[in-house]
């Protein structure tokens, strides 16, 4: 059992994604429109594929993963399940900390099981582009990288500072052959609206997304849709082969089932891929710890209210009952840019509610210095974002020393780091500080949601 | 026999480098000094530990990996090797091609496993320092990674213009501990003349070699050695750990030996490290082709005289018998920084006039065009440099279609093109151009060689 990287044949690949809804104590709290009633199937239908649709609002346990995007995950899965050895000798801990290594998808993340398996529905349905909205481009490259490969053109909205300050990942999405465009841009009527009122706007989530939306519904042949990296019900649901690779690469080497599982969540969907199969052991019966991780920046778990909110700034999305700091929330520039939405996947959130999951944040230096650990002892160089696990992973192997217990910590190596590293540079620099969101802040953010309804 | 990724447990790794010099038909060339004769161990005494000396000038065919070493390259050894089969089917080919996913090091390259053999031995003979210059980056972040492991300082002199215009490769170096400055600096004799002379210089290779050595090997504590990325035997011979794992991995499938074996080759070790077995194999009668490819802008093995040269532009370290362009040569920038070196590694060098190598130059737009087949269809983005490799797979590949024979292809995946990708941005701009080095050009940088002596 001392193996350092524990791989799954092809042949045992997950075959099947699990469905949290379907064990979850309390059916989750539906989507509401516009007229404060749940949304139906057929309103999501301009924008997303109704095969899509349905996988978002099933409550089937078990959903089939198709053979075809099987055979195009398999350039990277099954992902190794490693054992972070030389952590664990560098903090003499007598817990054994394994994780899944999603960094090895050619972008660089967890994010392409989505981004696949979301551009082949959709091609399936019949569509012939998608349309989506990036930050720091993560998303936009994992889902350029999917459209290449199933063949759909692929037309990105990447927020214009980003555009401009970090022009690596609008490289891999050139690369691979899909449109990125700065945004507010002129392609859409509501970007040309804000170009005219605020012509030097650095851009936002909020507007790329309406962008983005805009251009996907306004299409007469109906043949575009638009697509999102992470917060919806079925996009949660094509992570969980993480976690369902990593049951059976334990399994493998004949170790217990974990103790405590770790993972830095944002929208969520990492941290669900991984968590998720667990979630559902704890609901029978099993005894384990399950954290999801974020920063004390954006406290969307630990400190949020669970409330009815939109899912975007300019409030186009359906209510969604989740954590929240409220849509109008601006998140400050910390570096973990995956981590500063301002609310939260609602499986996650209601898990949360079910106390299924104990939330935790971290201060942005502890998860530098925690990143550094990493790169010293394992030797890679994590994403901003997996920072935010690993000092929750440090944090619960120093307890199991203390308390000299031999536990299993699991957690999800989310992403890479290659394309963040000037926050590393600010950090060695001494640039970079702690930063708890003010609680005149929060208050002031949450101001955006009085009035809507209550869950 | 479809899997398209053959792991090795890390019980199954090599134990043993193998030594090329062992089995050539005849003795490579001597080094010579500064007086013509031939170099003894003790003159490089100051500038390398005579361990990795001894194993510089060993004529043993085996030499043992000291179980230390293996402990830390588990961190991402054994290296996958994988099947191209999504290339495979966009060419229509019925040749089978492999390769070895070298890009998973850390460091995102095959360099580390040789600063990790290099550290080591310098630790084990008590050198407290390494020093080493760097263009790029590529083997200054490897040889940083390598000290930060094992307990040694570091200090890399990059040339000024990639300081300046590269900063991500500095930053990684930064997380590993080194001391990284731009190059010349103020931190040597020879760095402060250049700069009284030349205050704007851009700084250039020779330059950084130079400050490096000196350092080194003007540490009165006699505690600091330089350490080389390429050329040299020893380095050569810490790769060859990447062909020993693929003979391996191709048995474990059931597959015959490889028809076709393909590096690209800067200085040589990528290539050596996955050839040498396989040239050994030939030697001993094998029917196999053994092809190092290198740019047409940078063409020494197939336009360079062999001829006795030196390693550096500043003539400071010992004549090599090499195919070499003259130690003048300026070359042109291309993208692939790591095939820009003006001579090859002597045992790759001889192992051409032997007859036993077919090399063969590529021009810079179809190794681009060869990288972005690759990215569209296996998926990951490929350094410049192993671009070279994916022009001479394309067209052996192709070659087995026209031939309708079913040939296995091995090549070499070197590294990951993520702190590489302003190159794709140049080429999709439509940018860059094809680049043959002129006759005259040629002549011109081989008139530095004229009355030295000759092989």
């Amino acid at each position: 059992m001392n193996a350092k990287k524990i791989f799954l044949n092809e042949q045992d690949i997950p075959r099947q994604w699990y469905n949290l809804v379907a064990d979850l104590p309390t059916p989750p709290k539906p989507p509401l429109g516009p007229d404060g009633k749940p949304i139906t199937p057929d309103m999501l239908a301009p924008v997303f594929p109704m095969n899509l649709i349905e996988q978002e609002v099933s409550r089937e346990r078990w959903i089939t993963i198709p053979e075809e995007i099987l055979e195009i995950i398999y350039r990277w899965r099954p992902s190794p399940l490693r054992r972070a050895v030389y952590l664990e000798k560098h903090l003499k801990t007598p817990a054994r900390i394994y994780y899944k290594d999603e960094s090895l998808s050619p972008p660089g993340s967890h994010k392409p099981n989505t981004s696949v398996a979301q551009a082949w529905y959709n091609k399936q349905f019949g569509i012939k582009r998608l349309t989506t909205e990036t930050g720091a481009g993560q998303w936009g490259s994992a889902l350029a990288f999917a459209c290449n490969l199933i063949g759909l053109e692929c037309k990105v909205y990447m927020v214009r500072i980003s555009y401009e300050q970090k022009p690596l990942r609008k490289t891999m999405m050139r690369i691979w052959g899909a449109k990125c465009v700065p945004s507010p841009s002129k392609d859409t009527n509501f970007g040309r609206k804000v170009l005219k009122e605020m012509p030097d706007t650095p851009g936002s989530l909020g507007i790329a997304i309406s962008e983005a939306i805009e251009d996907a519904v306004s299409d007469k042949s109906g043949k575009t849709r638009y697509s999102l990296g992470s917060v919806l019900n079925h996009v949660l649901l094509h992570q969980t082969i993480i976690g369902l690779e990593a049951k059976k690469q334990l399994k493998l080497i004949d170790e217990k089932q974990p103790d405590i599982v770790i993972g830095c969540a944002g929208g969520g969907s990492n941290f669900a891929g991984l968590s998720f199969p667990f979630v559902c052991d704890k609901i029978h019966g099993a005894k384990v710890t399950i954290i999801p991780t974020e920063p004390t920046a954006c406290p969307t778990m630990t400190r949020g209210p669970f409330a009815y909110d939109f899912g975007d700034t300019a409030r186009q999305t359906p209510l969604i009952a989740m954590f929240t700091l409220g849509h109008s929330f601006i998140p400050p520039p910390i570096h973990a840019g995956g981590l500063r939405y301002h609310g939260m996947a609602p499986l996650v959130s209601h898990a949360i509610k079910e106390r299924l999951l104990e939330p935790r944040a971290y201060q942005q230096l502890e998860c530098y210095e925690a990143a550094l650990v990493w790169a010293q002892t394992e030797g890679a160089i994590c994403a901003p974002e997996t920072s935010h696990a690993i000092a929750c992973v440090i944090e619960e192997a120093n307890k199991a020393k203390a308390e000299g217990k031999e536990k299993v910590i699991l957690f999800n190596y989310s992403g890479h780091g290659l394309m963040d590293l000037s926050g590393y540079d600010k950090f060695l620099d001494g640039e970079l500080t702690n930063y708890s969101l003010p609680d005149v802040e929060l208050k002031k953010s949450l101001e955006s949601i009085k009035g809507l309804p209550k869950p």
